[in-house]
């Protein structure tokens, strides 16, 4: 089955009429300039180009929008906060832009059903600190947490450094607001958490990307709000002891481990060098480190750390610990961690992969990349880091130093191949959480099963017929 | 878009032959006499036909059987264990059935993984089973998990006693199995927590009850087993207090918090009428009691749980409490919820319902509907109970004392009409776990969102073109 991809034709001036006349004159973005943010993303990877920003406020608006596109056979692109990592919200090929951040109402807080209905483009953060102030918890935690929103997170299923207990964006989802590329409304907005009333349609456009429709409202989970917090910062040898740790941490804690983060000593380095205010918390130096947090409503957070440590250390796990006394200690903690991306840029440049593989096969993966990636490119360093617990490592590997990065980037692709042959041999994912968009198409069909494809593809040609709805990414 | 219904010719002897091949001639069942269990269910409302069943062994046998079901067009049952509630597993109309109990291998337990794979016909209590030899907890828990089926949870998304803390069966599967209408098989058994590469079509065979496909095998998520358990009965005047009683027990134990269930005193008072051994755990009598647990990987549960019950008496709600201070003593505790279904039968005709509500809907629910439906029968005996943490009450309706059970039968869809106006005014599920099956079907486009009913159909055109994958059910 073949994806139709739409002509592309320039808009005409009565069409952008047409589109300015669904959202008002003040909100069709046409100015270069004003156009130029939605065009790229930070990374600076992708450069896109359009000629109209739509962006509408309410999901009729989207409606009519979609409406509209369909008639004229207009492809869209939709967008929130514009963070993502794999060119999925970006108009490559002149398409028109719909971003949904106006969309940025709360529509209900209910925290006795445990349930949030917020709109596409609410900012993930405001909606983490609308469920505080209802006495709640929405878990879901990322470092773009600060300008990615709901409908973004949701349309790439994201993940973050809390999916260990809570899950990720999809398990967060109790209802969706969808307008498909024909217009037409899914009104899915439940707030059941059991409801076994026919398919379930959530799970096709959440991590879809935006190409079977526009998440426009989304009705989330909330949790009971942790009133202890302990955080721990570990000195260990290697991943295999990390990952013992980890058992140990889990059969202690169970739900109550929020987060088990996994960091080189090359990456831990890197944030001291180029971090602002970062200070080593340990005394000496080890090969690896784990960053791993108890959340619990009572205040036992504390004892069951140290139980854990304790059991860590008998069992010869453990060479250091430190235990963040306070909240300012704790923040230190997570700016290393949260730095680490960043921290890599004065290094020259860095390939990336964002891979998972099972649990188990963590420590099997890091020595087997990095022996492949320093025997192909002698002295590039891999900078391994990540979420542990969902056996998913942002695997990065930065230029040998004194090289040449544009040398080191152009061997992209190789690296890439290399590393997610050994992924996929592991049964694992080659994108774990930033999802597929543009970076990654093109190696979809490698690494997927044939038959997923091609249900795939039924799938886009029923709800998108036309190609309309953010083509060319995924597929 | 028009489901096709096949035309189900009478198979023919060399048609028969040929799918006894398959299998090979001791797992073709087409002894009328070895046909029948496969054709009716524990409540006897629903009695099907078939002229052969087969037992097929593996993954190959049954893509072999879906190939020559789509050559010749026949239509096929899945069934697993066969305790489905709504018919779903029945061949009403003389299909095939497709038993996967000989299914029932578990491929591999992965505990550093926390994953289990199982085959379809693994009974549930032997995966739970498994589980725990291990060391880990798989929490799925329902009354029929000792003949019931992994591949039959999935596919009716089951949901039970555990969902509160863990989620329902479709939360639980990393990965499937599965095989196409047209005998291709999709594998995606993946353990990873962690996988966005493409739209996810694990969703959409989960809770499809078989009509897109046959789940043949499904990567479990397994968990910390817990070390504590504490239970507590409570008497107290209202499912209002209740629900103020589940709020402090989620304030004050979060995920630990792993089962809070609703129960009428009319539903304890039958469990103790016509149970075995049941004696009341309290010493007076309560108009509404709760059943809650917590488990814990560390020795705290107790003190949690008499944290709560002093926090709840304090606030006035709780009026009475008996915690549970041995293994039989829970068990006896449970054997009491676990009758409540078993002991309305000597009490003559029941109306069921399967429904769910946003959980602070779930006291108005039950007023409006006790209303509702002693005013349209008078003397009728609504007997609420179930899963309040998940909004989900099983709210039966037994006959009046001294009527007749048939006429009360009789009126079966008017009471299910009063009730379920109810609940979709509140914004609720008619089936908030035991799916659609036939039972519901015709209800279903009453209830469900036109775009939802609209997509599901072009899903189902898509999956199983002629129409021969569990014909008449759910759509």
């Amino acid at each position: 089955m073949n994806i139709v991809q739409p002509a592309a034709p320039p808009l005409s001036p009565e069409l952008i009429a047409r589109f300015r006349a669904v959202v008002g004159d003040k909100y069709a973005v046409t100015e270069p300039a004003d156009i130029a943010p939605y065009l790229t993303e930070e990374r600076e990877l992708f450069q896109g180009r359009s000629p109209l920003v739509l962006r509408p406020g309410s999901t009729a608006e989207v409606s009519a929008i979609c409406k509209l596109a369909s008639e004229y056979r207009i492809a869209l692109v939709p967008q929130g906060g514009n963070t993502g990592l794999v060119g999925g919200q970006t108009p490559h090929h002149g398409e028109v832009v719909v971003s949904t951040r106006r969309m940025d109402k709360i529509r209900e807080v209910d925290p006795a059903s445990n349930t949030m209905t917020c709109e596409a483009g609410v900012v993930l953060q405001v909606a983490q600190r609308r469920a505080s102030d209802a006495d709640r918890l929405f878990p879901l935690s990322l470092g773009a947490e600060g300008s990615c929103t709901i409908g973004g997170n949701l349309s790439t299923n994201a993940g973050g450094t809390a999916a260990l207990a809570y899950g990720v964006a999809r398990e967060m989802a109790l209802g969706l607001e969808v307008v498909l590329a024909d217009g037409r409304v899914l009104n899915a907005l439940s707030k059941l958490k059991k409801d076994n009333t026919g398919y379930d349609l959530r799970h096709l456009f959440i991590g879809a990307e935006g190409t079977l429709g526009i998440i426009t409202a989304a009705t989330l989970k909330l949790f009971p709000k942790p009133r202890a917090v302990a955080t721990a910062y570990v000195g260990l040898k290697s991943p295999a002891k990390a990952l013992r740790l980890l058992a140990i941490a889990q059969s202690e804690a169970a739900g109550s481990l929020t987060s088990f983060e996994l960091l080189a000593d090359i990456a831990v380095d890197f944030s001291i060098r180029h971090g602002i205010d970062i200070r080593d918390p340990l005394g000496s130096k080890h090969p690896w480190y784990v960053l791993m947090e108890l959340s619990s409503p009572r205040d036992d957070a504390s004892a069951a750390l140290e139980a854990i440590l304790a059991k860590g250390m008998a069992d010869g796990i453990v060479d250091d610990a430190a235990i963040a006394a306070n909240l300012s200690q704790r923040a230190a903690l997570w700016k290393l961690r949260d730095e680490m991306s960043a921290a890599q840029k004065p290094e020259g440049g860095s390939i990336k992969h964002d891979i998972s593989v099972p649990v188990a096969a963590v420590p099997d993966f890091i020595a087997e990349a990095d022996a492949a990636v320093t025997k192909l490119i002698p002295g590039a360093r891999p900078v391994p880091f990540g979420h542990l617990g969902d056996g998913n490592i942002h695997y990065n590997v930065s230029q040998p130093v004194g090289g040449h990065a544009a040398d080191f980037m152009a061997r992209w692709h190789e690296v890439n191949a290399m590393v997610h042959a050994i992924v996929m041999r592991m049964g694992g994912s080659i994108s774990a959480e930033h999802g597929i968009g543009v970076l990654k198409r093109d190696e979809l069909p490698d690494v997927k099963d044939e038959v997923a494809i091609s249900l795939m593809r039924g799938i886009k040609a029923m709800l998108d017929p036309l190609g309309i709805m953010n083509p060319g990414k995924v597929l």
